[in-house]
């Protein structure tokens, strides 16, 4: 049986092979990919989002326009690698009229809804205001297993992580909100590195999703081994839809986890009791570890699917 | 021509006023109520709502549920004479399933939207949400009147307002969409004491709307009388209404203002620029004047209206 | 009896003033003047002090050097008209060695110490840092007398008046250190203008004080006058010195005072319970008004005074 | 060559070992011991500093009484197990009458100033004070070793070391003052377990500092082994003076560094850039790692030295 999954994204590179990966794996069902602001604004990261779905030849998944701004703030795209226009075909695909945030609504009050692992990569927005909307979601979505935070350090600056910051008081309000959390933070995919030699045997799969993920990814990971010295990239997202693909690939540890929104230096941090030493309750597990060989084997199996031709009409 | 206006409402004895004025009055067509939570939780707001439009002869006018928590925040809601329940007969007429936030953005996205003026007595979430599920709302909104804030002092404490502290956030939000507002503050409100011997003239007007609303004063103006030795009690809401069916009214100040969310003894305070030496452009016409006998006379006429067999069938 | 003072300043035009008026006026003993950085930064407060000092014909008052920052933050001196080179002779007299804030902890140890009025009428700098290092002082200060806040309204911001903004986290020691404290702020000041009229008067006095005060004044006047359109200006610390002079002068509220310092907006501000409401015990007699006609007579008369030779030597 | 040092110490258990290691290795001349609020106020902390000084026969030490409140805040002693009065004899010696901020003020202009080092192993409001009083005092300290922060994770909650939490605005004026900074953090600390074993070796040496660090180390070490279910216990401030008795002892990497004085769960944290991309010039040399074994021989070594009887007379 397929987990029935819902993707949220600013796509990002990394973002669009987390779309490839869990629209082709079998062990996932992709219900539907929500977007949302975060690595650019909204009105990149939809086209983005459009693109890798077309490309990927993942038409009949459905792709919901969602949050253009944070909870309570403007937005402050990053300027980065990821803030640029995918370079990928002009989308063949196009949205839904529905808003993400009412798609969530709607599709969790159904039957499959206590079913489907939401699965957000980027800023929490998105649920932040469908369970602003409409408290009781939390009691209808079964587990969240998230990219975002870290619980040592930082990433964006010494103290947040980029998805956290954008949105601290989105975050907050979905870390506080009662559902299960598995947090898939930097300490995980700094040890999934994916190295240009994992690029190559990419390039040597003969599906559409592959030669679309190897082609996003290779320049990710040229720029971090030149910038950072490492042996390869991050592959921020697709860590998450691995640990779905292979519950446990990530190992956790159950901790208490509050977000910063006040700080001046530390505005969007993932405050995490490590120690246990507060006595509070812990509310999200926490990755620690992943097994990086078997993370890049799952990698490469997604996209190595050559899925058969479905036939799932749905409305636009 | 009547003015279209929404009235939000987190009732409360004054909101129950503000519902029967704008409800009769013939310069006013109450188009619907939104609920919120405020002076009580949603779960005695709603009700009380139900019930003022119930035995004040409004069963035509939709109330639709919102909000229940703020923006960021859990609720901490009065625990003062606002927060009870109101004393009137179980209410005859049922909620609107539609939430208060998709009914804005639909309604406003409609037709009449731009005509129509939103009237917030309370706290100001639920077009915080909808402004963030669609920030383009805010052009299809003419002008808000809010009863809210306060430009010199405070009301809830030394520093803020109850309707700005129970949501500041969403007050950020609001009060820069960009949308023209005319705030109704404290210093408004209490310029306009309604008296004991005022309470006695609508007790003789045979109308529902003036039993009910005489019914739901008295006490709160006694309250006032004696914790804070007036001469009268506010009737906080009603003074926005009053401003809508008589424009002009409020004598205003255009101001700069923006909301605090950070502080930590301001947090919920308008910060206005009253001697406008910022520079800054005014986003809000600040009310500071009020004739409280043209406001009393304005109350009774709406009050006194005997409203002729409404059949304008509406879907619940 | 002349009542004995310390004065703290951070000169600038109106702290000149004040100098003059505590340093000639019978009613008062100006035991020692104490600098501190503000209108401008320390590097120009101190020499502006020492030429009030000598051009005022003061030169047997001693002057100590004091705090140049913040008890938290750096110094963000005032690039306006105060924070300006005074434009008098160059002093003649010379600072005391001795830090303010050791003056401060000695002299208010020593015999006198009760009957000396502290009268800060700039960043409270100085008298926070001794309180921090003898937190005892509190007891032998029988009361201050300070020129700053804004119980309703703001000054150097929306939120803010000038000298509490320049010092939050100062000004905070200060207020809660639980010295009796009467609060000449904007409020009182705004009622005081001094006009071009009064400042000819002065010009009329043959004293060596009223020709350095009317030099200094004037420009500030006309400046207030073209930019506010005022009748006059604002002559912030005579107004404190001359409550000295005339017990009562400022007619004052008590009230429950505390400062802000976190907010994002409202950094500075003098939190006031004006209504009395939140029930905390009042600990500051804030100034609500005064008798212009009766402070520029004081004025006048401080700045007549023709002062007998003293051979008073200190020790520099 | 004895280094010179200043020890500013809230004691505390582990101050009180650092004392004693301090005021007998022959390579540290302890010039002074000065006192802080901290583990306990000031009241039980300095009694506890005159014991450790009578008791380890260090009682030509001066000490000097220091500050009983932070900065900004009020105290908010520990009422943990170091906040207890320490187990030892009444002291002999008497606290000097000088307050440590003016002893060090006094002491770094004098001829020693720049040849020696400040240790502090508590809050670090004491060299705040004197930095807010004499700005140029920070030019004249060659160096600070300290204990206290932590660059990845937090101590006395999931965010913030107890020293750092005791007066966040403190900290930050001294990591801001431009002096060089070795910071011996928690994650020091937590590499040099002192065992049970380790203390038995102390108890077979016959000197006065061996039988009191002993005694006053053991409850401390049994407490950790049964809370946290370690090997042994910190002996927090130890490692600081060790490493200025064996220079390079704490490994250490240059970071950017600065103190969270803002946030609702951060407060008190140390925010430090540890990737080192912020691009930010460091400010600390941040210990990462200390060699346990050598940690221990050097604890040893400094506690079984037999001091010659010092004649140096001091005046108290």
């Amino acid at each position: 049986m397929a987990q029935k999954i819902i993707l949220d994204v600013d796509t990002g590179n990394d973002d669009a092979v987390a779309i490839l990966m869990a629209g082709h794996h079998p062990a996932i069902e992709l219900v539907a990919v929500t977007v949302t602001h975060g690595n650019a604004v909204h009105a990149v990261t939809l086209p983005n989002t459009l693109k890798a779905v077309s490309a990927g030849n993942l038409a009949h998944v459905p792709v919901y326009p969602g949050a253009v701004v944070a909870l309570t703030e403007d937005p402050k795209p990053s300027s980065g690698l990821n803030g640029r226009v995918l370079d990928l075909p002009e989308p063949t695909v196009r949205p839904q009229q529905q808003h993400a945030v009412d798609f969530l609504r709607e599709y969790y009050h159904g039957p499959d809804g206590p079913q489907t692992i939401y699965v957000p990569v980027g800023p929490l927005t998105n649920l932040a205001l469908a369970l602003r909307l409409d408290p009781g979601l939390a009691r209808r979505i079964p587990r969240i297993v998230t990219m975002g935070g870290a619980y040592r350090g930082g990433g964006r600056n010494p103290a947040a992580e980029f998805n956290i910051l954008a949105d601290p008081e989105g975050a907050r309000v979905v870390y506080n909100a009662g559902i299960p959390i598995l947090m898939v933070g930097l300490e995980v995919t700094e040890q999934a590195l994916v190295t240009p030699a994992d690029v190559e045997r990419l390039k040597a799969i003969d599906t559409p999703q592959a030669r679309v993920a190897a082609a996003v990814m290779l320049d990710e990971i040229l720029w971090m081994i030149q910038e950072y010295g490492w042996d390869g990239g991050q592959i921020f997202d697709a860590c998450a839809v691995a640990e779905i693909i292979e519950p446990g690939l990530v190992s956790t540890t159950p901790m208490w986890v509050d977000i910063e929104v006040n700080g001046s230096l530390t505005r969007g941090r993932t405050v995490a009791d490590i120690s246990g030493r507060t006595g509070r309750t812990s509310n999200v597990d926490v990755g620690i570890g992943i097994d990086r060989a078997r993370f890049v084997e799952i990698m490469i199996e997604a996209l190595s699917v050559i899925r058969q031709p479905t036939i799932r009409p749905h409305t636009a």
